[in-house]
């Protein structure tokens, strides 16, 4: 991570650093275009490498199963050859100029100068939704009060409240009562939102006396000293209060996001995504195309694989604004039998 | 493989059995339609299992290099628990009916009912371009005569003559090189077309004296023995011949492909592809889909990952057709946050 601010001349500029972004860079350095990847978080990898890296993804083609985590270290390890510079930790504030000659500045005061912009910022800056508590910020400094499981053996032998009725809470809750002491699963309906095999797998660990259901009860307050938990205090509807001896809150809460400055670049953006062409993913603005889970077009669906596909469309559309005067010739990255 | 016909009910018959069609197999079982997949050939992986399984592909999302074979390994275990039935070794020779009632008939006479079509044939059945060579039979039956290398282990200490000037040519020449006795590289004209970085390669072997260039040379009779090949001979524009003491040849002209019966079903078809709305990948046949290499839509690239990402929109396309009455609530695989 740099912390000084750095001035770079670019063929394209990827705002975000997520797979989309770096699959893009990937698209990018086989048609022999450079590129910078700038995020506001401190490393690469967006939501799956700071909300769920060790949560199993499904639906990557020709991965049966991958982490998170692990779908980051592949495609940085993809990117490698190609080595694409990154600007980490400072958020892209302004975008000017036009098609050929585009100009970025970050919150930190890094220039680049590109010849093309992709913006797969995702969601854009993401957040968890943080419960209204008396002097939460000192428990979440010390790690009492956490919004993601990064690394579920911290959770060990401890005595968790899981707050939330969505599948996080759900999933988590189940996953950490393998290893926890015991589980209060908090939620202000009576009922939970799952899939029937999960709230049947629920129901089995609360008859095993594994997760007790603490319902429809709202968090009230934290007790402890010097940041340590010792009791979540939560209450009813009615105003009845009841605390409950714990090591670790985990509110699943779901994200605030905010598409932040994109809105301010003069690119058509719609319900906090960009409208894009779906031949080559270009936004409104000629030169500037949006990739992934920002980009929006007719069929659009909310899958990494489809920002994959999409950040191969746009290096492809960009390649002639960097080379005017070459066309392009490519197909598969395998040869294929061609005519002798 | 099944050698007696069946009769199978289904929501979608998918035609095809490469890496599109099993990607595709995949998204219908994560939105629980069932597919069945048909293919012409005796297994599944299309080309890249016949005719590429040990060449490495570079621009798969999160796998920086995987070989044709491994790739349709990772995603038969993807598709494992879906337990799609096959149809293979014999072609889709008919298709009829109407969006929510299809039926297609395959030569050896299978009958399959679907709701729905997806058509993944690639660029139809494909086979090698053929030397207008006397006795080729009898040398392709011994192996003496190959057109694509499926073991190359099969060719070590051997004298081998590549006849080609593509980049299959090129570089099987060179990885052969490496393990043969001798390459002799036979082309018709007296320049190679590869990469540079390809050519200066060749030319380095050829100083080593692993190959021979044998140039501007055209194939021109076989000899031998019982499908033993002795020499390959060898003629120049001027009529001049050369024979060539060689154990194998291995011509490299390119696949002819022959959409073959899909032109028959009444979709409409240009130039050997089938044109869809690129928001559903429907084809001009409401129900009757195309995914992959067959399909075309403005600024379509030719990559596998583009079949992938199409074969998701697909499956998602064909849902209400199955099931009418339900709204489909998907995005990730994996649960993220959510309101609690």
């Amino acid at each position: 991570m740099t912390t000084t601010s750095q001035t770079l001349h670019t063929d394209v500029a990827i705002v975000g650093a997520g797979p989309t972004a770096l699959f893009a860079a990937f698209e990018c350095g086989m048609l022999k275009l450079n590129s910078v990847l700038i995020d506001a978080l401190d490393s690469v990898g967006g939501q799956c490498a700071a909300l769920y890296p060790e949560k199993p993804i499904y639906d990557i083609p020709a991965h049966p199963a991958i982490e998170g985590g692990a779908l980051i270290d592949a495609l940085e390890q993809q990117i490698a050859p190609f080595n694409v510079p990154r600007i980490l930790g400072s958020r892209v504030e302004t975008l000017t100029g036009s098609r050929g000659d585009f100009t970025l500045t970050t919150g930190r005061g890094d220039t680049i100068h590109a010849k093309a912009v992709i913006v797969a910022a995702g969601a854009g800056a993401f957040g968890p939704n943080r419960p209204p508590l008396a002097d939460l910020e000192i428990y979440e400094r010390t790690g009492a009060v956490q919004y993601y499981v990064k690394k579920r053996a911290d959770f060990t032998g401890k005595r968790i409240v899981v707050a939330g009725g969505g599948d996080s809470a759900l999933d988590w809750a189940l996953s950490l009562s393998e290893i926890a002491e015991k589980i209060y699963l908090l939620h202000r309906r009576d009922r939970f939102r799952g899939a029937p095999e999960t709230l049947s797998r629920i129901e089995a660990q609360i008859a095993a006396g594994k997760i007790e259901k603490v319902v429809p009860y709202q968090l009230h307050a934290l007790h402890g000293e010097n940041g340590n938990l010792s009791a979540v205090e939560v209450a009813a509807l009615s105003g009845e209060t009841r605390k409950i001896e714990a090591d670790t809150l985990l509110p699943f809460y779901g994200l605030s996001t905010d598409l932040g400055p994109v809105a301010l670049w003069g690119i058509d953006t719609q319900r906090n995504t960009i409208p894009v062409n779906p031949a080559s993913m270009e936004s409104s603005t000629s030169g500037i195309f949006a990739v992934g889970d920002i980009a929006h077009y007719p069929g659009k669906l909310k899958l990494i694989l489809q920002g994959f596909s999409e950040g191969a469309m746009a290096a492809h559309a960009i390649h002639p604004i960097v080379n005017p005067d070459t066309a392009l010739h490519f197909e598969y990255s395998t040869s294929k039998g061609t005519p002798g």
